[in-house]
């Protein structure tokens, strides 16, 4: 009854919070804990009733699920090993001062730890920040590696498009003191080789430099004061109209419309290596040292891109920004540009997935002696491409097997139990992939079924006169033929019989 | 000078509490927030000090570790495909009530996120509460599934002997209405496999059963509301000597001395099928439904393993209770006996290396309606096997590659760096593993060195000669040995070269 009266005083809180239009943050937080005193103080049956969900934002990978992902995955991880990369894993949390100062406006979106005592931790964010900690740690001034995991961001979810709060980043760097831009050209051409494989339709990858972009803002009159902000507001493009970002530049963040106006002059420009010799040409951006020192070094990325031969699907896009605050050069991201498969009706927008760029700075502002190591990476967004090949693999029908069993071991009489169980572990100690079902005396239709269900190829059957004679009735699910084979090269038989061509 | 005087007070608050015996996690905290404010106020150089380590109790794995730890993993999840397991992923952390009631006395090693608005979350303490969680969500009633992430405990670190905050656990559950027995058989058979397979050293499984343990508890005179307790006292005694759990029992949890005595008559006795029949004859524990229900259920279990085979590492060992609430029949834990490797001087105490047992229960605890799933499984614990395998690496001076190179693109003379990244990009398109240094003109020396030191096989030198001649120059690292290979057989050669035979 206490507890009644504390539930109807909350929702009374609420209630008033409501009316009052108070902070909708603080009136979310007041209702989650109507709902969880509600929960606490249990349902019809006297059970406590538990919200049976998984974290706002977040999801479960089913098998099926699980099948797509391990075979992206598998993609990724094959071409990063294919340019050499060592990998290395760090800790899902850090020191909550390793993540302060490195993300600019989007700090806000971090997951903090309660503090329980002891140090103060949050959710890595990506997993650029927890690299360049690790280099600076471990004084590592030259490495290639890549690091799949999950990070962490407060955002707003939109799961349909494959916007999560939990969610996967596979990440590919090349940190030290090299000759320009032939690090940068290999995360291209990684890029390349991860989309053309996972045939996700058409992509490009636009190509930018942040030096081009702050010569760009200075020959238009951008006080040095905001080149991050209206840089943010840049990167903005992909998705609002120039006209709405020219009116946060000019209204929310003081621009003068005249450097508005010839920065959206710019930033409609996107081409190749004639773009890059025009702007080379351009009065004024050729008298900006930042901005030819950019344009210089795309001019060199585009000749390498060229010799791999990858650059049909690049292109250099002005209006190309990138949110976080530590690059300092090369940027680029990888957008689909259509849904290539037929069979799904509606196109998912799935925007960006794969980013990157140089980030030189990043791994001094850890090192005591501030010691820069130069870096270059791109990471894999899979969140937006498991969208895409879910849909797709729903739309299709195609039948996905969630396990690799090669045989089930079956009985078709009673009371063979044991005669099962021996089988099994014989077969399990050839190293071959067996179920059985877990039954004492289940009916061999029962166990046919399962075969058909799960897509297992073979069934092994022992009975009575099998057992007399020494051999074992192989029976293949998809033909229904049955050959008796020696018990002594059954191992040998269910091999040849499922091993991929 | 107010953030010095600010750093100033806090280190007087810290001296009072030392100075007061106040609760020591107080004081941790105190100065962890001190040592904070000395670092944000900066060191010699004018620059902020950062404290560059991973948060206590997690550490990087360097690519020497995921070398290791990527063929631990490999090695346990053949076993598990062996056995016709799916796999699943679910969230890093769960709604708190989740996890809330689930673990008895260890519910305060749980981290929980810091309230910033939204869900109340938890990282996820084990595997088995997030399983049950999705079966009850999903409504499977019928599952086999693997499941290999990381969990997290707010437990003291003892890191050289492989106890960490954050560690990986390998979980593989059967969920189902079976018959008796089946299942459990299946788990203890892989823990046998994956520790045979991984050639850790002599190892036991000790197996019991909740039911066993509670019919001891009830013949011995433990009162109904003291089984929880007395189990937990019961657990330590793989660590602690009986004459101090005797007296936590006594002393602490106010057991009659008797009682004590009883149990302790029980906890020492460990056999086979011979303490199984011996206990099935005993005329106190007979008169137990829940003891002789556990003993025939041990007896059915021992002749399912003869047929496995593996009776010869299990013990049926009374002292055994693990610590975990949920468990309801079998448990088991697996003890590694010895470090088997001569080379290591220093023997490392690892312990328990698997556990798990029969939780029919839990999946209910989420059910609305309170509908039962059970289920068997077993972890497998993998940070303490990583350490004896690193110790054992280490001493053994084997080296070990961190990366799959294949082949080096090398030149021989200046200005081929253009040639150098066309072959390159011709073997990564046909799948070669390939690297080159990021020079324009490296040095051949340099360029081999490089191959020595990563244990890549192969050098592709790319010469003027060569070039004119349409061949490369292959060179086998090992032997020195170099031989013209016309540049479109140089795939194939490579391929030959290098693949295992």
């Amino acid at each position: 009854a206490a507890q009644e009266a504390a539930v109807r005083a909350q929702a009374e809180a609420v209630r008033r919070l409501k009316q009052d239009k108070a902070d909708p943050d603080e009136i979310a937080k007041e209702v989650a804990k109507l709902l969880e005193m509600k929960a606490q103080l249990g349902g019809d049956e006297g059970k406590p009733k538990f919200v049976l969900k998984t974290p706002k934002g977040t999801r479960d990978y089913g098998p099926k699920q699980m099948a797509i992902r391990e075979r992206v995955f598998s993609a990724i991880i094959s071409c990063f090993k294919r340019h050499g990369a060592e990998v290395i894993d760090t800790p899902v949390f850090e020191l909550k001062e390793t993540l302060t100062g490195k993300y600019g406006e989007d700090s806000k979106l971090i997951y903090d730890l309660k503090d329980q005592g002891g140090e103060l931790l949050s959710l890595r964010y990506d997993l650029t920040v927890p690299f360049a900690r690790y280099l600076a740690m471990n004084k590592i001034t030259n490495i290639k590696r890549y690091h799949i995991a999950k990070v962490y961001r407060r955002d707003n979810p939109a799961m349909t498009r494959g916007r999560y709060r939990e969610f996967y980043q596979c990440d590919f760097d090349i940190a030290g003191q090299f000759d320009p831009m032939i690090p940068d050209a290999e995360c291209l051409k990684i890029v390349h080789e991860i989309l053309s494989d996972l045939q996700l339709g058409d992509f490009v990858i636009k190509v930018n430099d942040r030096r081009i972009l702050d010569g760009m803002f200075a020959v238009c009159g951008v006080p040095d004061s905001k080149f991050r902000t209206i840089c943010s507001s840049v990167d903005k493009l992909d998705k609002v109209p120039w006209e709405e970002v020219r009116s946060e530049m000019v209204g929310e963040k003081g621009l003068s419309p005249e450097a508005a106006d010839r920065i959206g002059e710019y930033v409609q420009l996107h081409g190749g290596l004639d773009l890059i010799e025009r702007l080379l040409q351009d009065p004024k951006l050729s008298q900006n040292k930042l901005a030819k020192e950019g344009l210089g070094d795309m001019k060199l990325l585009f000749e390498y891109l060229t010799l791999f031969g990858i650059t049909g699907k690049i292109s250099f896009d002005l209006s190309l920004a990138r949110g976080l605050d530590y690059y300092t050069g090369v940027i680029f991201e990888a957008v689909l540009l259509q849904q290539e498969n037929e069979h799904v009706e509606e196109l998912v927008g799935v925007g960006s997935v794969a980013g990157g760029g140089r980030y030189d700075g990043l791994v001094g502002m850890f090192d005591p002696k501030g010691r820069k190591v130069p870096c270059v990476g791109v990471s894999i967004g899979i969140e937006r491409i498991f969208s895409i090949l879910e849909q797709r693999l729903e739309a299709s029908e195609e039948k996905i097997r969630t396990t690799e069993t090669q045989v089930l071991v079956a009985s078709a009489q009673k009371k063979l139990l044991e005669e099962r169980l021996k089988l099994i572990s014989e077969l399990w100690d050839a190293g071959i992939k067996a179920e059985m079902l877990y039954k004492k005396n289940p009916k061999l239709l029962n166990q046919l079924q399962y075969c058909e269900d799960t897509g297992i190829p073979l069934v092994a059957i022992v009975g009575e006169q099998e057992l007399k004679d020494g051999v074992v009735k192989l029976r293949i699910v998809a033909t229904r033929e049955e050959v008796n084979i020696r018990r002594e090269s059954l191992v040998e038989e269910i091999r040849r019989r499922t091993s991929q061509p």
